[in-house]
């Protein structure tokens, strides 16, 4: 990419960060109601000490700090840069405050735009890539979190009343097959990818059919009426203790009002759209309902290979693998080398993209990855067999 | 006390709860960050809906409720008014943003102001009155929970850089003597007072010493070079266990910097005075002080006989004495009996005020009360034997 | 008391334990189903653990050590002694055996006898006293420790068919009333006491009425048939929360068994005898029914003057006044002055004396104490008001 | 398998089990020191409870339940066959006696003999098979909860002073080569296995390397030496967090004592082994010294193809995998299909066997699984790259 492309894609990803946080009140800027959701504000500042550590602080001459103190705010979990808020803190701090972190991001914007300006060693460009492609992940994050904190309120605030969702799904009942074979997996080419996707390999895989549409709203609903959530047959051990202890009875943001279903939509409460997407369920959830269906979630690689016959890209798509290297998977030397590897213990592959994944960010060798009992992302089910 | 007079104390307490906020930035008023200290928006709500609940819903002809979701928001212990959100949740609503919060509360004080002016049943000026003290009440925990806030803030942000301390603290050493008797506790006369200061009743005292002064933090600082948190010897054994299960050290603010022990206050960060009275300490650690000393503290009954020979007010002063009803005590009924009776178990009373209790509010028969942990309002110890 | 009656007493109160005992599977001597309840080789050696370590150790010429680690299994609180087994592992220990630990009791006892019958110092029948009174502690705490492990087993297995209870109590209608005045407190004599009881003084009572007779089960029945356990206006506040986090709705051992009532005493399940003294119930729901009869509950200090004309003796009764020194109380040096002092804070006191009580252990001046939560002692109700 | 034959490996199974118990005093079989660890007590009623719930019960022509409170106590997780209790809870339960739940055994063990000897439907040969080697996997777990038990325990106690130790390790420097290939993985043949380890299927390896020895106790105690668990670079992220909270600083079981190194064994405390196997490590600390090395665990895969040229069995082998179902997975209806797949989430797969695995019980193809964190199991390490 040549240096002026890539001051334009800078100047874009950063500009729609700020675009998507602007219908937020300042209140909403600073809250964290459960661990896992970050304060805007947080996200913010995050991805701006990302390019001034990683960048400015080591590559550009005469570049001075900002506040030595932001580096103990904005680090997320790079044990390599010092001290970090613990992450349960978040919430509690009231400074800096919102105008403090976008004095600090435009700060950091100048110097960036004189840096991509005025020319920077080849080698940084793959720092730089991650640096936009690390904002393009805390830009769906700040959908979700921003979703979570207004959807938690008991006013249920709407973000944006004009806001579209995406256009309703088919019912899955149209399976494709894949034939046995020897297949490649993994990236390859030479544009931008995380580490998680390098190693092409091969892996073999059995005849398998998979769904070519997602699971509709109405579709689980049929699975809720059936009893679904009290019926410890269709549910993983540690799934079925899940639900019985946090008493869960439907995916995230329904709510029975007065014997109708309603969910929370950007666009404040609104009546259960049945041919809508299903959102917001857990890989426990998943794996129960095609369990339910007699069916089961597709693994990584299933999805990989079927990827171009399918419709995707509303929901992240739970599979069926864990998330583990791929064979010769090493990690970068240094801070950047936290950035996936250690974090392939617990968690479970999502594929595809969602709706408020940022335009371009994702792939087909894309692996997303989260802890099977979280729903706050914009997650969905395609079943396999 | 007359109509006018209550309108203009009405407007004088309410307009000194702002007072205490001007210095904040927006998002100091929507964090929490322990389940103590509320957020000082809600304080600004909670204050106004009493008076919306008790009074204007109740008694002000015409008077429309502002919002019916704004009783869930801003009730705080209220069981018989209703849901309430959950005192660990306040921290995570954005929303009523800080701006909503004043209209409420400017909404609330013009129906207040016509209804004060209009001529009101004799009746509810008992009513009032508990408004206004309860206002004062929280007017101290703004003081106590924005001092948190800042205090826990890594950045260690000012409040105010002019804000002034209460005068330097004489040496406890001058003890003085009251003999034994029958005395007479509890509030007497025609002004306001709480329903836990009243059945004046009597008291037989042995004879006892009670210091005139408070206790410094040199004196203090002795007591910790002494090993005084490392001796079992000193502690009560739920204190001891408190000491090492959050591994204790000295009061809250204090800080160890670079071998220096510096502490924070409204100004910031500063070098410790030593000649400075003592603050932030637990009933724990006010017991131990005084153990190791030979000494013990005062009964509320003593400090109430003494107090006129005393030297008090810049702190909240631990006594020995349990939180429990006066002979004759008895609820009043509805939610106002809610008030202070249901807290009479596992609390310890405190005697005086401090220096940022409310002018005006503080009486010789006044009873505060916290759980002996507590550290975060204005709490000193006073000496007796 | 002479030497050879002291050497009785030893005698009969060392056997007693034992005989408790006779009944229990040697398995029922290991566990500890809660934190408060110690396994009953537990207190078989921890009793004798005191006698060697505060007489046979310090003052027996010659004597020699059983074994050094059983300092560390057997000490309870006394943190002058060393390292303790903590708490809550106290049922995670299968070694020392039940076998061992007996052979660890008769191993001191022959040690005892033969101190006692060698003569001792005078100044040592204090101490001597004091590890009687304290195994009679420990007696009442095997009783209650054996009925919960009994109790909490799913099998309910008696502890002895052909155990007796206290007679049936009358209805607690017939109040008495006691005079105001000076009154004098606190123990006088020359026989043992605890130090928690010394320190005679006066106290002033305003003039009060006071039940004859304890509360029966039929009588909380109504309680709890009229909903006393859903209202929170009966409650303290804490109480209220712990009736909801713990779903409490009746005494700790009652169970709705096909829509009747049944009970668990030593001799296993049986139907609720309404006309029986109510027992196993916290102050919260002391407090809370006190409260619905429009009655409160008496202070320590009513009840010891009311004493001699009172029926008492079945339950420990819990009283509104909180656990705190006596004027001029001070702790004994060294590790025997851990007896009672660091226990001074956040509990209640308990007057009178249960069935299970030692024979001969009581006092008018005896004080008990507990944290208001606990229900596994004998406990009731008395009411004043 | 004939009758007899099936009949005498009955009766040599179900004698090992006590066997294994023999040095034990009736207390070690009550205790449940963590919550992993279960009271050999259950363990000898649960095998029992088994073959008394799936096969005496539905197809012993007039078999007698011994006792219905059996089956409460005695379940485990198998949900379809009603309440069980807790798994937290066993270690609280005195009733049934140790005498007691070998009657029940002998009860059982009796009809079994019958049933076995009689002549049984061809069709439940696979249920029996299925409950011996249920037993054979309590086997281990009785050795490994019994070390627990023994090991955690302040007095040290020997198991059994003549026990022996499998032989002292090998460096583990020789690695050998395995060449990239389509391989078949998964169980074939006629004999027993489980369910998970069915569907043979075709799996796609690159080369590797693969060490022929596992790790040694000195060669990790140079990891330690080296700083180890003190350099989070080498760690996952959830292990470096589960290495702070815990404290952990070696392998369980061991121990510095004045400087110098041992471990507990079941012939007590000991000097550490430095040329024995490694035991008693989580995956965490398996994967960070891997990573220590520069290279890797080997995955479940791997593991099998290479297995033929491995020396295996002292220690299950952590791998890489996650535990995951073979393509074409199914459970099997009712409750014997809660056996494995129910537990496919968040757990690792462990290869090979252990000296305490009970002989014949493990295959080329065994799938065992734990969560990575727990150590109380005989795991090592073997290293791949």
């Amino acid at each position: 990419m040549s240096t002026s492309s890539l001051l334009d894609k800078y100047l874009a990803v950063r500009q729609r960060t700020e675009t998507i946080c602007g219908p937020l009140q300042k209140e909403d800027y600073v809250v964290q109601p459960v661990v896992d959701v970050s304060p805007p504000k947080w996200h913010i500042g995050h991805t701006t000490w990302f390019f001034e550590t990683f960048l400015l602080k080591e590559h550009a001459m005469g570049y001075k700090e900002y506040d030595p103190n932001y580096n103990y705010v904005f680090n997320s979990y790079y044990e390599t840069v010092g001290a970090r808020v613990i992450r349960t803190d978040r919430g509690n701090l009231s400074r800096p405050t919102v105008d403090d972190v976008y004095k600090y991001r435009k700060y950091v914007d100048e110097a960036m735009v004189k840096f991509l300006s005025d020319g920077y060693p080849e080698t940084l460009t793959d720092t730089i890539n991650l640096g936009l492609n690390h904002e393009e992940q805390h830009q769906e994050l700040l959908w979700t979190d921003i979703k979570y904190i207004l959807g938690h309120n008991p006013l249920f605030p709407p973000y944006d009343a004009a806001t579209k969702s995406a256009g309703g799904a088919v019912e899955a009942g149209n399976m494709m097959s894949v034939s046995e074979g020897l297949y490649d997996i993994g990236f390859e080419g030479t544009g931008f990818c995380f580490d998680n996707e390098l190693g092409r390999h091969k892996v073999y895989l059995p005849g398998f059919k998979i769904a070519k549409e997602l699971v509709t709203n109405g579709e689980y609903l049929t699975f809720i009426n059936a009893g679904g959530y009290r019926d410890f047959r269709f549910w993983h051990a540690e799934g079925w203790d899940w639900v019985k202890s946090n008493a869960v009875q439907c995916p995230m943001y329904w709510h029975l009002v007065n014997g109708g279903w309603q969910h929370f939509t950007l666009r404040g409460l609104e009546p259960l759209d049945e041919a809508g997407t299903l959102n917001h369920i857990s890989f426990y959830e998943a794996a129960a309902f095609a369990a339910w269906k007699g069916m089961r979630l597709p693994t990584e690689f299933e999805w990989e290979i079927a990827a171009p016959q399918l419709n995707w890209g509303t929901r992240w798509e739970w599979t069926e693998s864990a998330y583990l290297p791929y064979p010769g998977f090493s990690k970068a030397p240094g801070a950047i080398g936290e950035y996936n590897g250690k974090f392939m213990v617990n968690q479970k592959v999502l594929r595809g993209a969602s709706e408020v994944t940022s335009p371009g960010h994702s792939r087909i060798t894309y692996r997303n990855f989260f802890h099977p009992q979280l729903r706050w992302q914009y997650t969905g089910i395609r079943l396999a067999q």
